[in-house]
């Protein structure tokens, strides 16, 4: 019989299948065929991109000259603009504004070829570093209320997409899904004085069934509604809701988390791109104690099933009890 | 610049693209091959379907047998299981029930080759009014809460679904992304006393910028925050929650609405496929002053620009003014 399980964060049914036994190659997915460097993004051609807002280098180094670790630059087809005000307004029962906002991106290596399951834990953390200091420079710029950081899994026609690079958006308006979470989480702390997140984790480590890995600082588990095969998300055991508060430890374990993730998702499904979200509360809210900062990690996977689109269901084959078992085997 | 709009209805903000001018054959899509008939769905193959639901046939026509014009079945791969008891039951901090649902198809036509675009009105009409009749007999079935009526844009490996089909999901949850869009309505409705769907056909018809077609008892509009270039809402004039109250007039202008805009979009992009979700109210909630029937139609389009994985935002590079005026011009 499947189940229909209630994600409590986003507040939406998943049909999660429990007829057969998966293998987790069921779940391989076809890839695209990666573009060879080098690209725009590679170390050398920093006169191809605009300036850098921020980089990691040696302290004796040259801005916007090779022999930077992480280097962050404004996005050069931004979706949003950085000039001008954002004039929000209504129109009739329509609410709008300008379309402001920063679009940035945090170019992860000077190689082509790296990924998170490739590089060193020190240079992940330097890049996870990277997103908090972007996070504190741009909140100074009153415009923007909210930052969402995030590396898209679908492959591109743009060359440079291929170098591993993370997206930064600081926009007017809180990000859709993160909205949802957090009038989720809000009317779960009012009615209860907790932190759902808190409570998630309490329960998640007391049962162990779908806890994937456990570091002193950091979690990562396999959602009890997830929605795709092998989505796992990473939440810091400190309750905290704005990630631009985190500490050295937590950046560290969190390096350490997706570093074990990205090896272990590389043996389950070898090739297979992933994409992640960061989670953060809004500017303004980032002590709040109903929200709870995360990262929401989701492999490429091949889900040959029936999907109901345009439903809001989705259907994951994978009882996330099955992923979280495959992603400790594959330690 | 680019706008940050807000979807009333689903409480969503879109980035909508307002840079430069576009035309509709910026958004013709790759299509992919269409598997040639027959298939399993053709007339003439009925026993390799589970025996039918519900029929449109000659009143001398034999079951199971050829002779239908549209023929509804259950579907033999259902994500969800006909039989069974719910059991809404909670765990900790989650919740849960058993995936108990109905998943029908309704095959649009005994042609392999027939689209929306091709089928005669009267044709259109009995598929819209089989979504009625089935609606009707499930509602009986008190387990469910719930129906969804969606035909799905994204092709498929399984040869039978090039064959034209909807799937109609019965379920005990209701779908997440009509359970949202109730949220919102009744939110407005008890701020206002007023159907947030009404005010919108009245601004609508009003300022006439986004209007795509207008008949009788449907109007089609181009949504003030579309997620995707040619995205159309049909909706009918007169209040009404569940569509299973819907009258014959009602029924007839929608199948014209639907043959209209597939004409349309042919000539647009020609052989693009269209998907299509009925939101209707949930069961119980068939009168409610506060929701309001309608078909949300999307076009498969090319989008070639960036889009903000995960972060719950849309990027639509075609203004809905645009997308109105094209399809209005493609009449």
């Amino acid at each position: 019989m499947p189940e229909l399980r209630k994600d409590p964060v986003t507040g939406r049914w998943v049909i999660i299948g429990t007829e057969r036994p998966r293998r987790p190659e069921d779940f391989q997915p076809a890839l695209a065929p990666r573009s060879p460097g080098p690209c725009v993004l590679c170390e050398g051609r920093e006169s191809e991109t605009p300036p850098e807002l921020y980089a990691a280098r040696a302290t004796d180094g040259r801005v916007n000259a090779p022999g930077w670790r992480v280097r962050v630059v404004p996005n050069k087809f931004p979706s949003l603009r950085i000039e001008g005000e954002i004039e929000r307004r209504g129109h009739g029962v329509y609410d709008l504004m300008n379309g402001v906002g920063a679009h940035e991106l945090v170019i992860e290596s000077p190689r082509h070829d790296d990924t998170l399951a490739s590089l060193p834990v020190s240079a992940i953390e330097e890049i996870v570093h990277s997103y908090q200091e972007r996070m504190l420079d741009l909140r100074r710029d009153v415009r923007f209320r909210s930052i969402v950081v995030f590396k898209n899994v679908r492959s591109s026609t743009t060359v440079a997409l291929d170098h591993p690079h993370t997206h930064v958006l600081a926009t007017p308006a809180v990000p859709p899904d993160i909205a949802a979470e957090l009038v989720q989480a809000r009317s779960y702390f009012d009615y209860r004085e907790r932190c759902l997140f808190c409570d998630i984790l309490q329960q998640e480590t007391d049962e162990d069934s779908r806890v994937a890995l456990a570091l002193d600082h950091v979690v990562g588990l396999v959602p009890f509604a997830a929605r795709s095969p092998f989505e796992t998300w990473l939440l810091p055991r400190r309750h905290l809701a704005g990630f631009e508060h985190v500490t050295a430890l937590e950046r560290r374990d969190l390096a350490r988390a997706l570093k074990t993730l990205a090896q272990r998702i590389e043996r389950l499904l070898p090739g297979a791109p992933l994409g992640f979200v960061l989670h953060s509360a809004p500017f303004g809210d980032e002590h709040a104690p109903s929200y709870h900062w995360h990262v929401e990690v989701t492999p490429a996977a091949a889900v040959s099933g029936f999907q109901p689109e345009g439903s809001g269901f989705a259907v994951n084959p994978l009882p996330p009890e099955d992923a979280a078992r495959f992603l400790r085997a594959a330690e």
